[in-house]
């Protein structure tokens, strides 16, 4: 079912079963896998492979039992040029996927996230809301990217690293805090950063360390709690 | 494709492609992603909300090599009034979700559990058979709740946390025994809780800990082995 | 849709909106579920099970980011008998399901990989390409398998393991090795492997240990560094 407001450029190639939503644009030389999703006014640039199963511009959901209820900006996902998306991705409304960007199978964006040019979202790796990702990042499956977050340009995260940013745990309404991952800084696998941690410039972080404190630029950790090596 | 022993209430929006299979029963004011799938018997209350491309009511499967085989139990799935289910989730036969349970995208619950009224099972989270999870509790993104578990009321367990519950690992036929954790407690990102320990009421396990002993009510315990902090 | 091409056995069920590429063959007694994707030149044997919304035979994958480029060797997927595989997993080309194989819900297998008779592949593990592994092992959900990994006979791998195979995380061109898995070993849940470790045959690895060296055969290793219990 594609709707007859939809937008489609030259040279797609659409699977079996795909659904397009209203308001939608596609670009060039887009290809859509089988029973892929696109829900309306989702923005699809040039050269994007999308995947089978995957859904694309998913609205936000909740129920009372959430400390903070999501926020909808109105805001469309927007996917730019030569971006590639795996198989039965969901990627959220108001989600900014840049040039480039690499998307694995079963991995999840929620709603007002960037992804920086050619940056990789790992294989069912998961990423929560207001967060923000810089160019050329890494971050390899499994991993956990908490809300309200920010990793600069670089970055390398390892498997299956998870992160956290409210220091209550479900106490209420206070503010939430994710760690701040520096400009080229290397997180280990199966890592576990506190919330607000800052590691810094370079740092690197062992597998398996379970960070409680900031980690100046260039330093390596390792440990539970994670020590500076010396 | 809807089978034609299926009773649909009022006011009920279906996506496209959607498959609903015999003897299933749909309440008032429900709405059904694209390419759901609701399996045989499967019983759904009032306003509920169900993503794309989730599957509800699978039964169990096996190979011969597991060291114990599903059981069935022949009972279907029940999810109550204004439960909401994410995009790509699975949720099993014999599970119950009583009155405004969020499941999150891609997370999936196994045969013989129930929900309790309220609670969160967040994003690629998977619970386990033959569990309990109590009410108005939190379970976040990517937890792993084993089988043979007892999740009491208003715990709160954070991201990527993973339990266990054979303490042999695998040699055969024994008691399995998944942790306890009883009301209120807290359980920080990625913490290790093993077979059968007991977290008391109220207690908090630090991120990242490894849990090895029962943890008494009220008390704090971090590191790996995990203990009491004084 | 099922490609004209496609080869199917005697007493085959098909699931609503199945999508059959061109030159697939389907044994005899083989149940596809609804909305499953059986992409191009995929053998499947006789007896197989094949979950809702699956898609088996996925192509490779990548980025210009990406240190090392993925390589297709032409090679279809290749299902044995009896094989069992979830719903809503992803198998890629070029991998081999041995005789009995089980694959859990939302698994996931990438190219160049073989899975011995009657192993288990947990529900949402991933599993990376170029990696082997052996008959009658345990891979339990969630877990981790990294790429260029060797795991042998009889292994068990408790929940959320996860491994790296790339010591210097992202820095480029050398050779990366994951960790190898010797016969009889088992490893606790939320355990994390580093890069090119020996695990000796029949030795144990403790719930959420971090393991930085060779274990030798029959001993038990514990605590983050991992150590040697006496």
């Amino acid at each position: 079912m594609i709707h007859k407001s939809v937008t489609i450029g030259k040279n797609v190639v659409l699977g079996e079963h795909v659904v397009i939503e209203e308001h939608v644009t596609i670009g060039d030389d887009v290809t859509i896998g089988h029973h892929a999703i696109i829900k309306k006014d989702t923005q699809i640039g040039n050269g994007v492979k999308i995947g089978d199963l995957t859904v694309l511009g998913k609205g936000t959901a909740s129920n009372k039992k959430m400390a903070r209820q999501p926020k909808s900006t109105g805001m469309p996902l927007t996917i730019e040029d030569q971006v590639v998306i795996g198989s039965s991705a969901v990627v959220y409304r108001d989600v900014c996927l840049k040039k480039g960007v690499f998307v694995g199978d079963m991995a999840s964006i929620r709603e007002h996230v960037t992804v920086g040019e050619d940056s990789i979202i790992g294989r069912n790796a998961m990423v929560e809301n207001n967060t923000t990702i810089g160019r050329r990042v890494t971050i390899q499956t499994g991993c956990y990217i908490t809300a309200d977050m920010e990793i600069e340009d670089e970055v390398f995260i390892g498997p299956c690293c998870s992160t956290s940013n409210d220091k209550y745990m479900g106490m209420g309404n206070y503010q939430y805090k994710g760690p701040t991952i520096k400009r080229g800084a290397k997180i280990g696998n199966n890592a576990t950063l506190l919330p607000s941690v800052v590691i810094g410039e370079h740092a690197v972080i062992g597998a398996g360390a379970v960070i409680t404190k900031d980690i100046p630029a260039g330093k390596t950790a390792v440990g539970n709690p994670g020590r500076v090596m010396k």
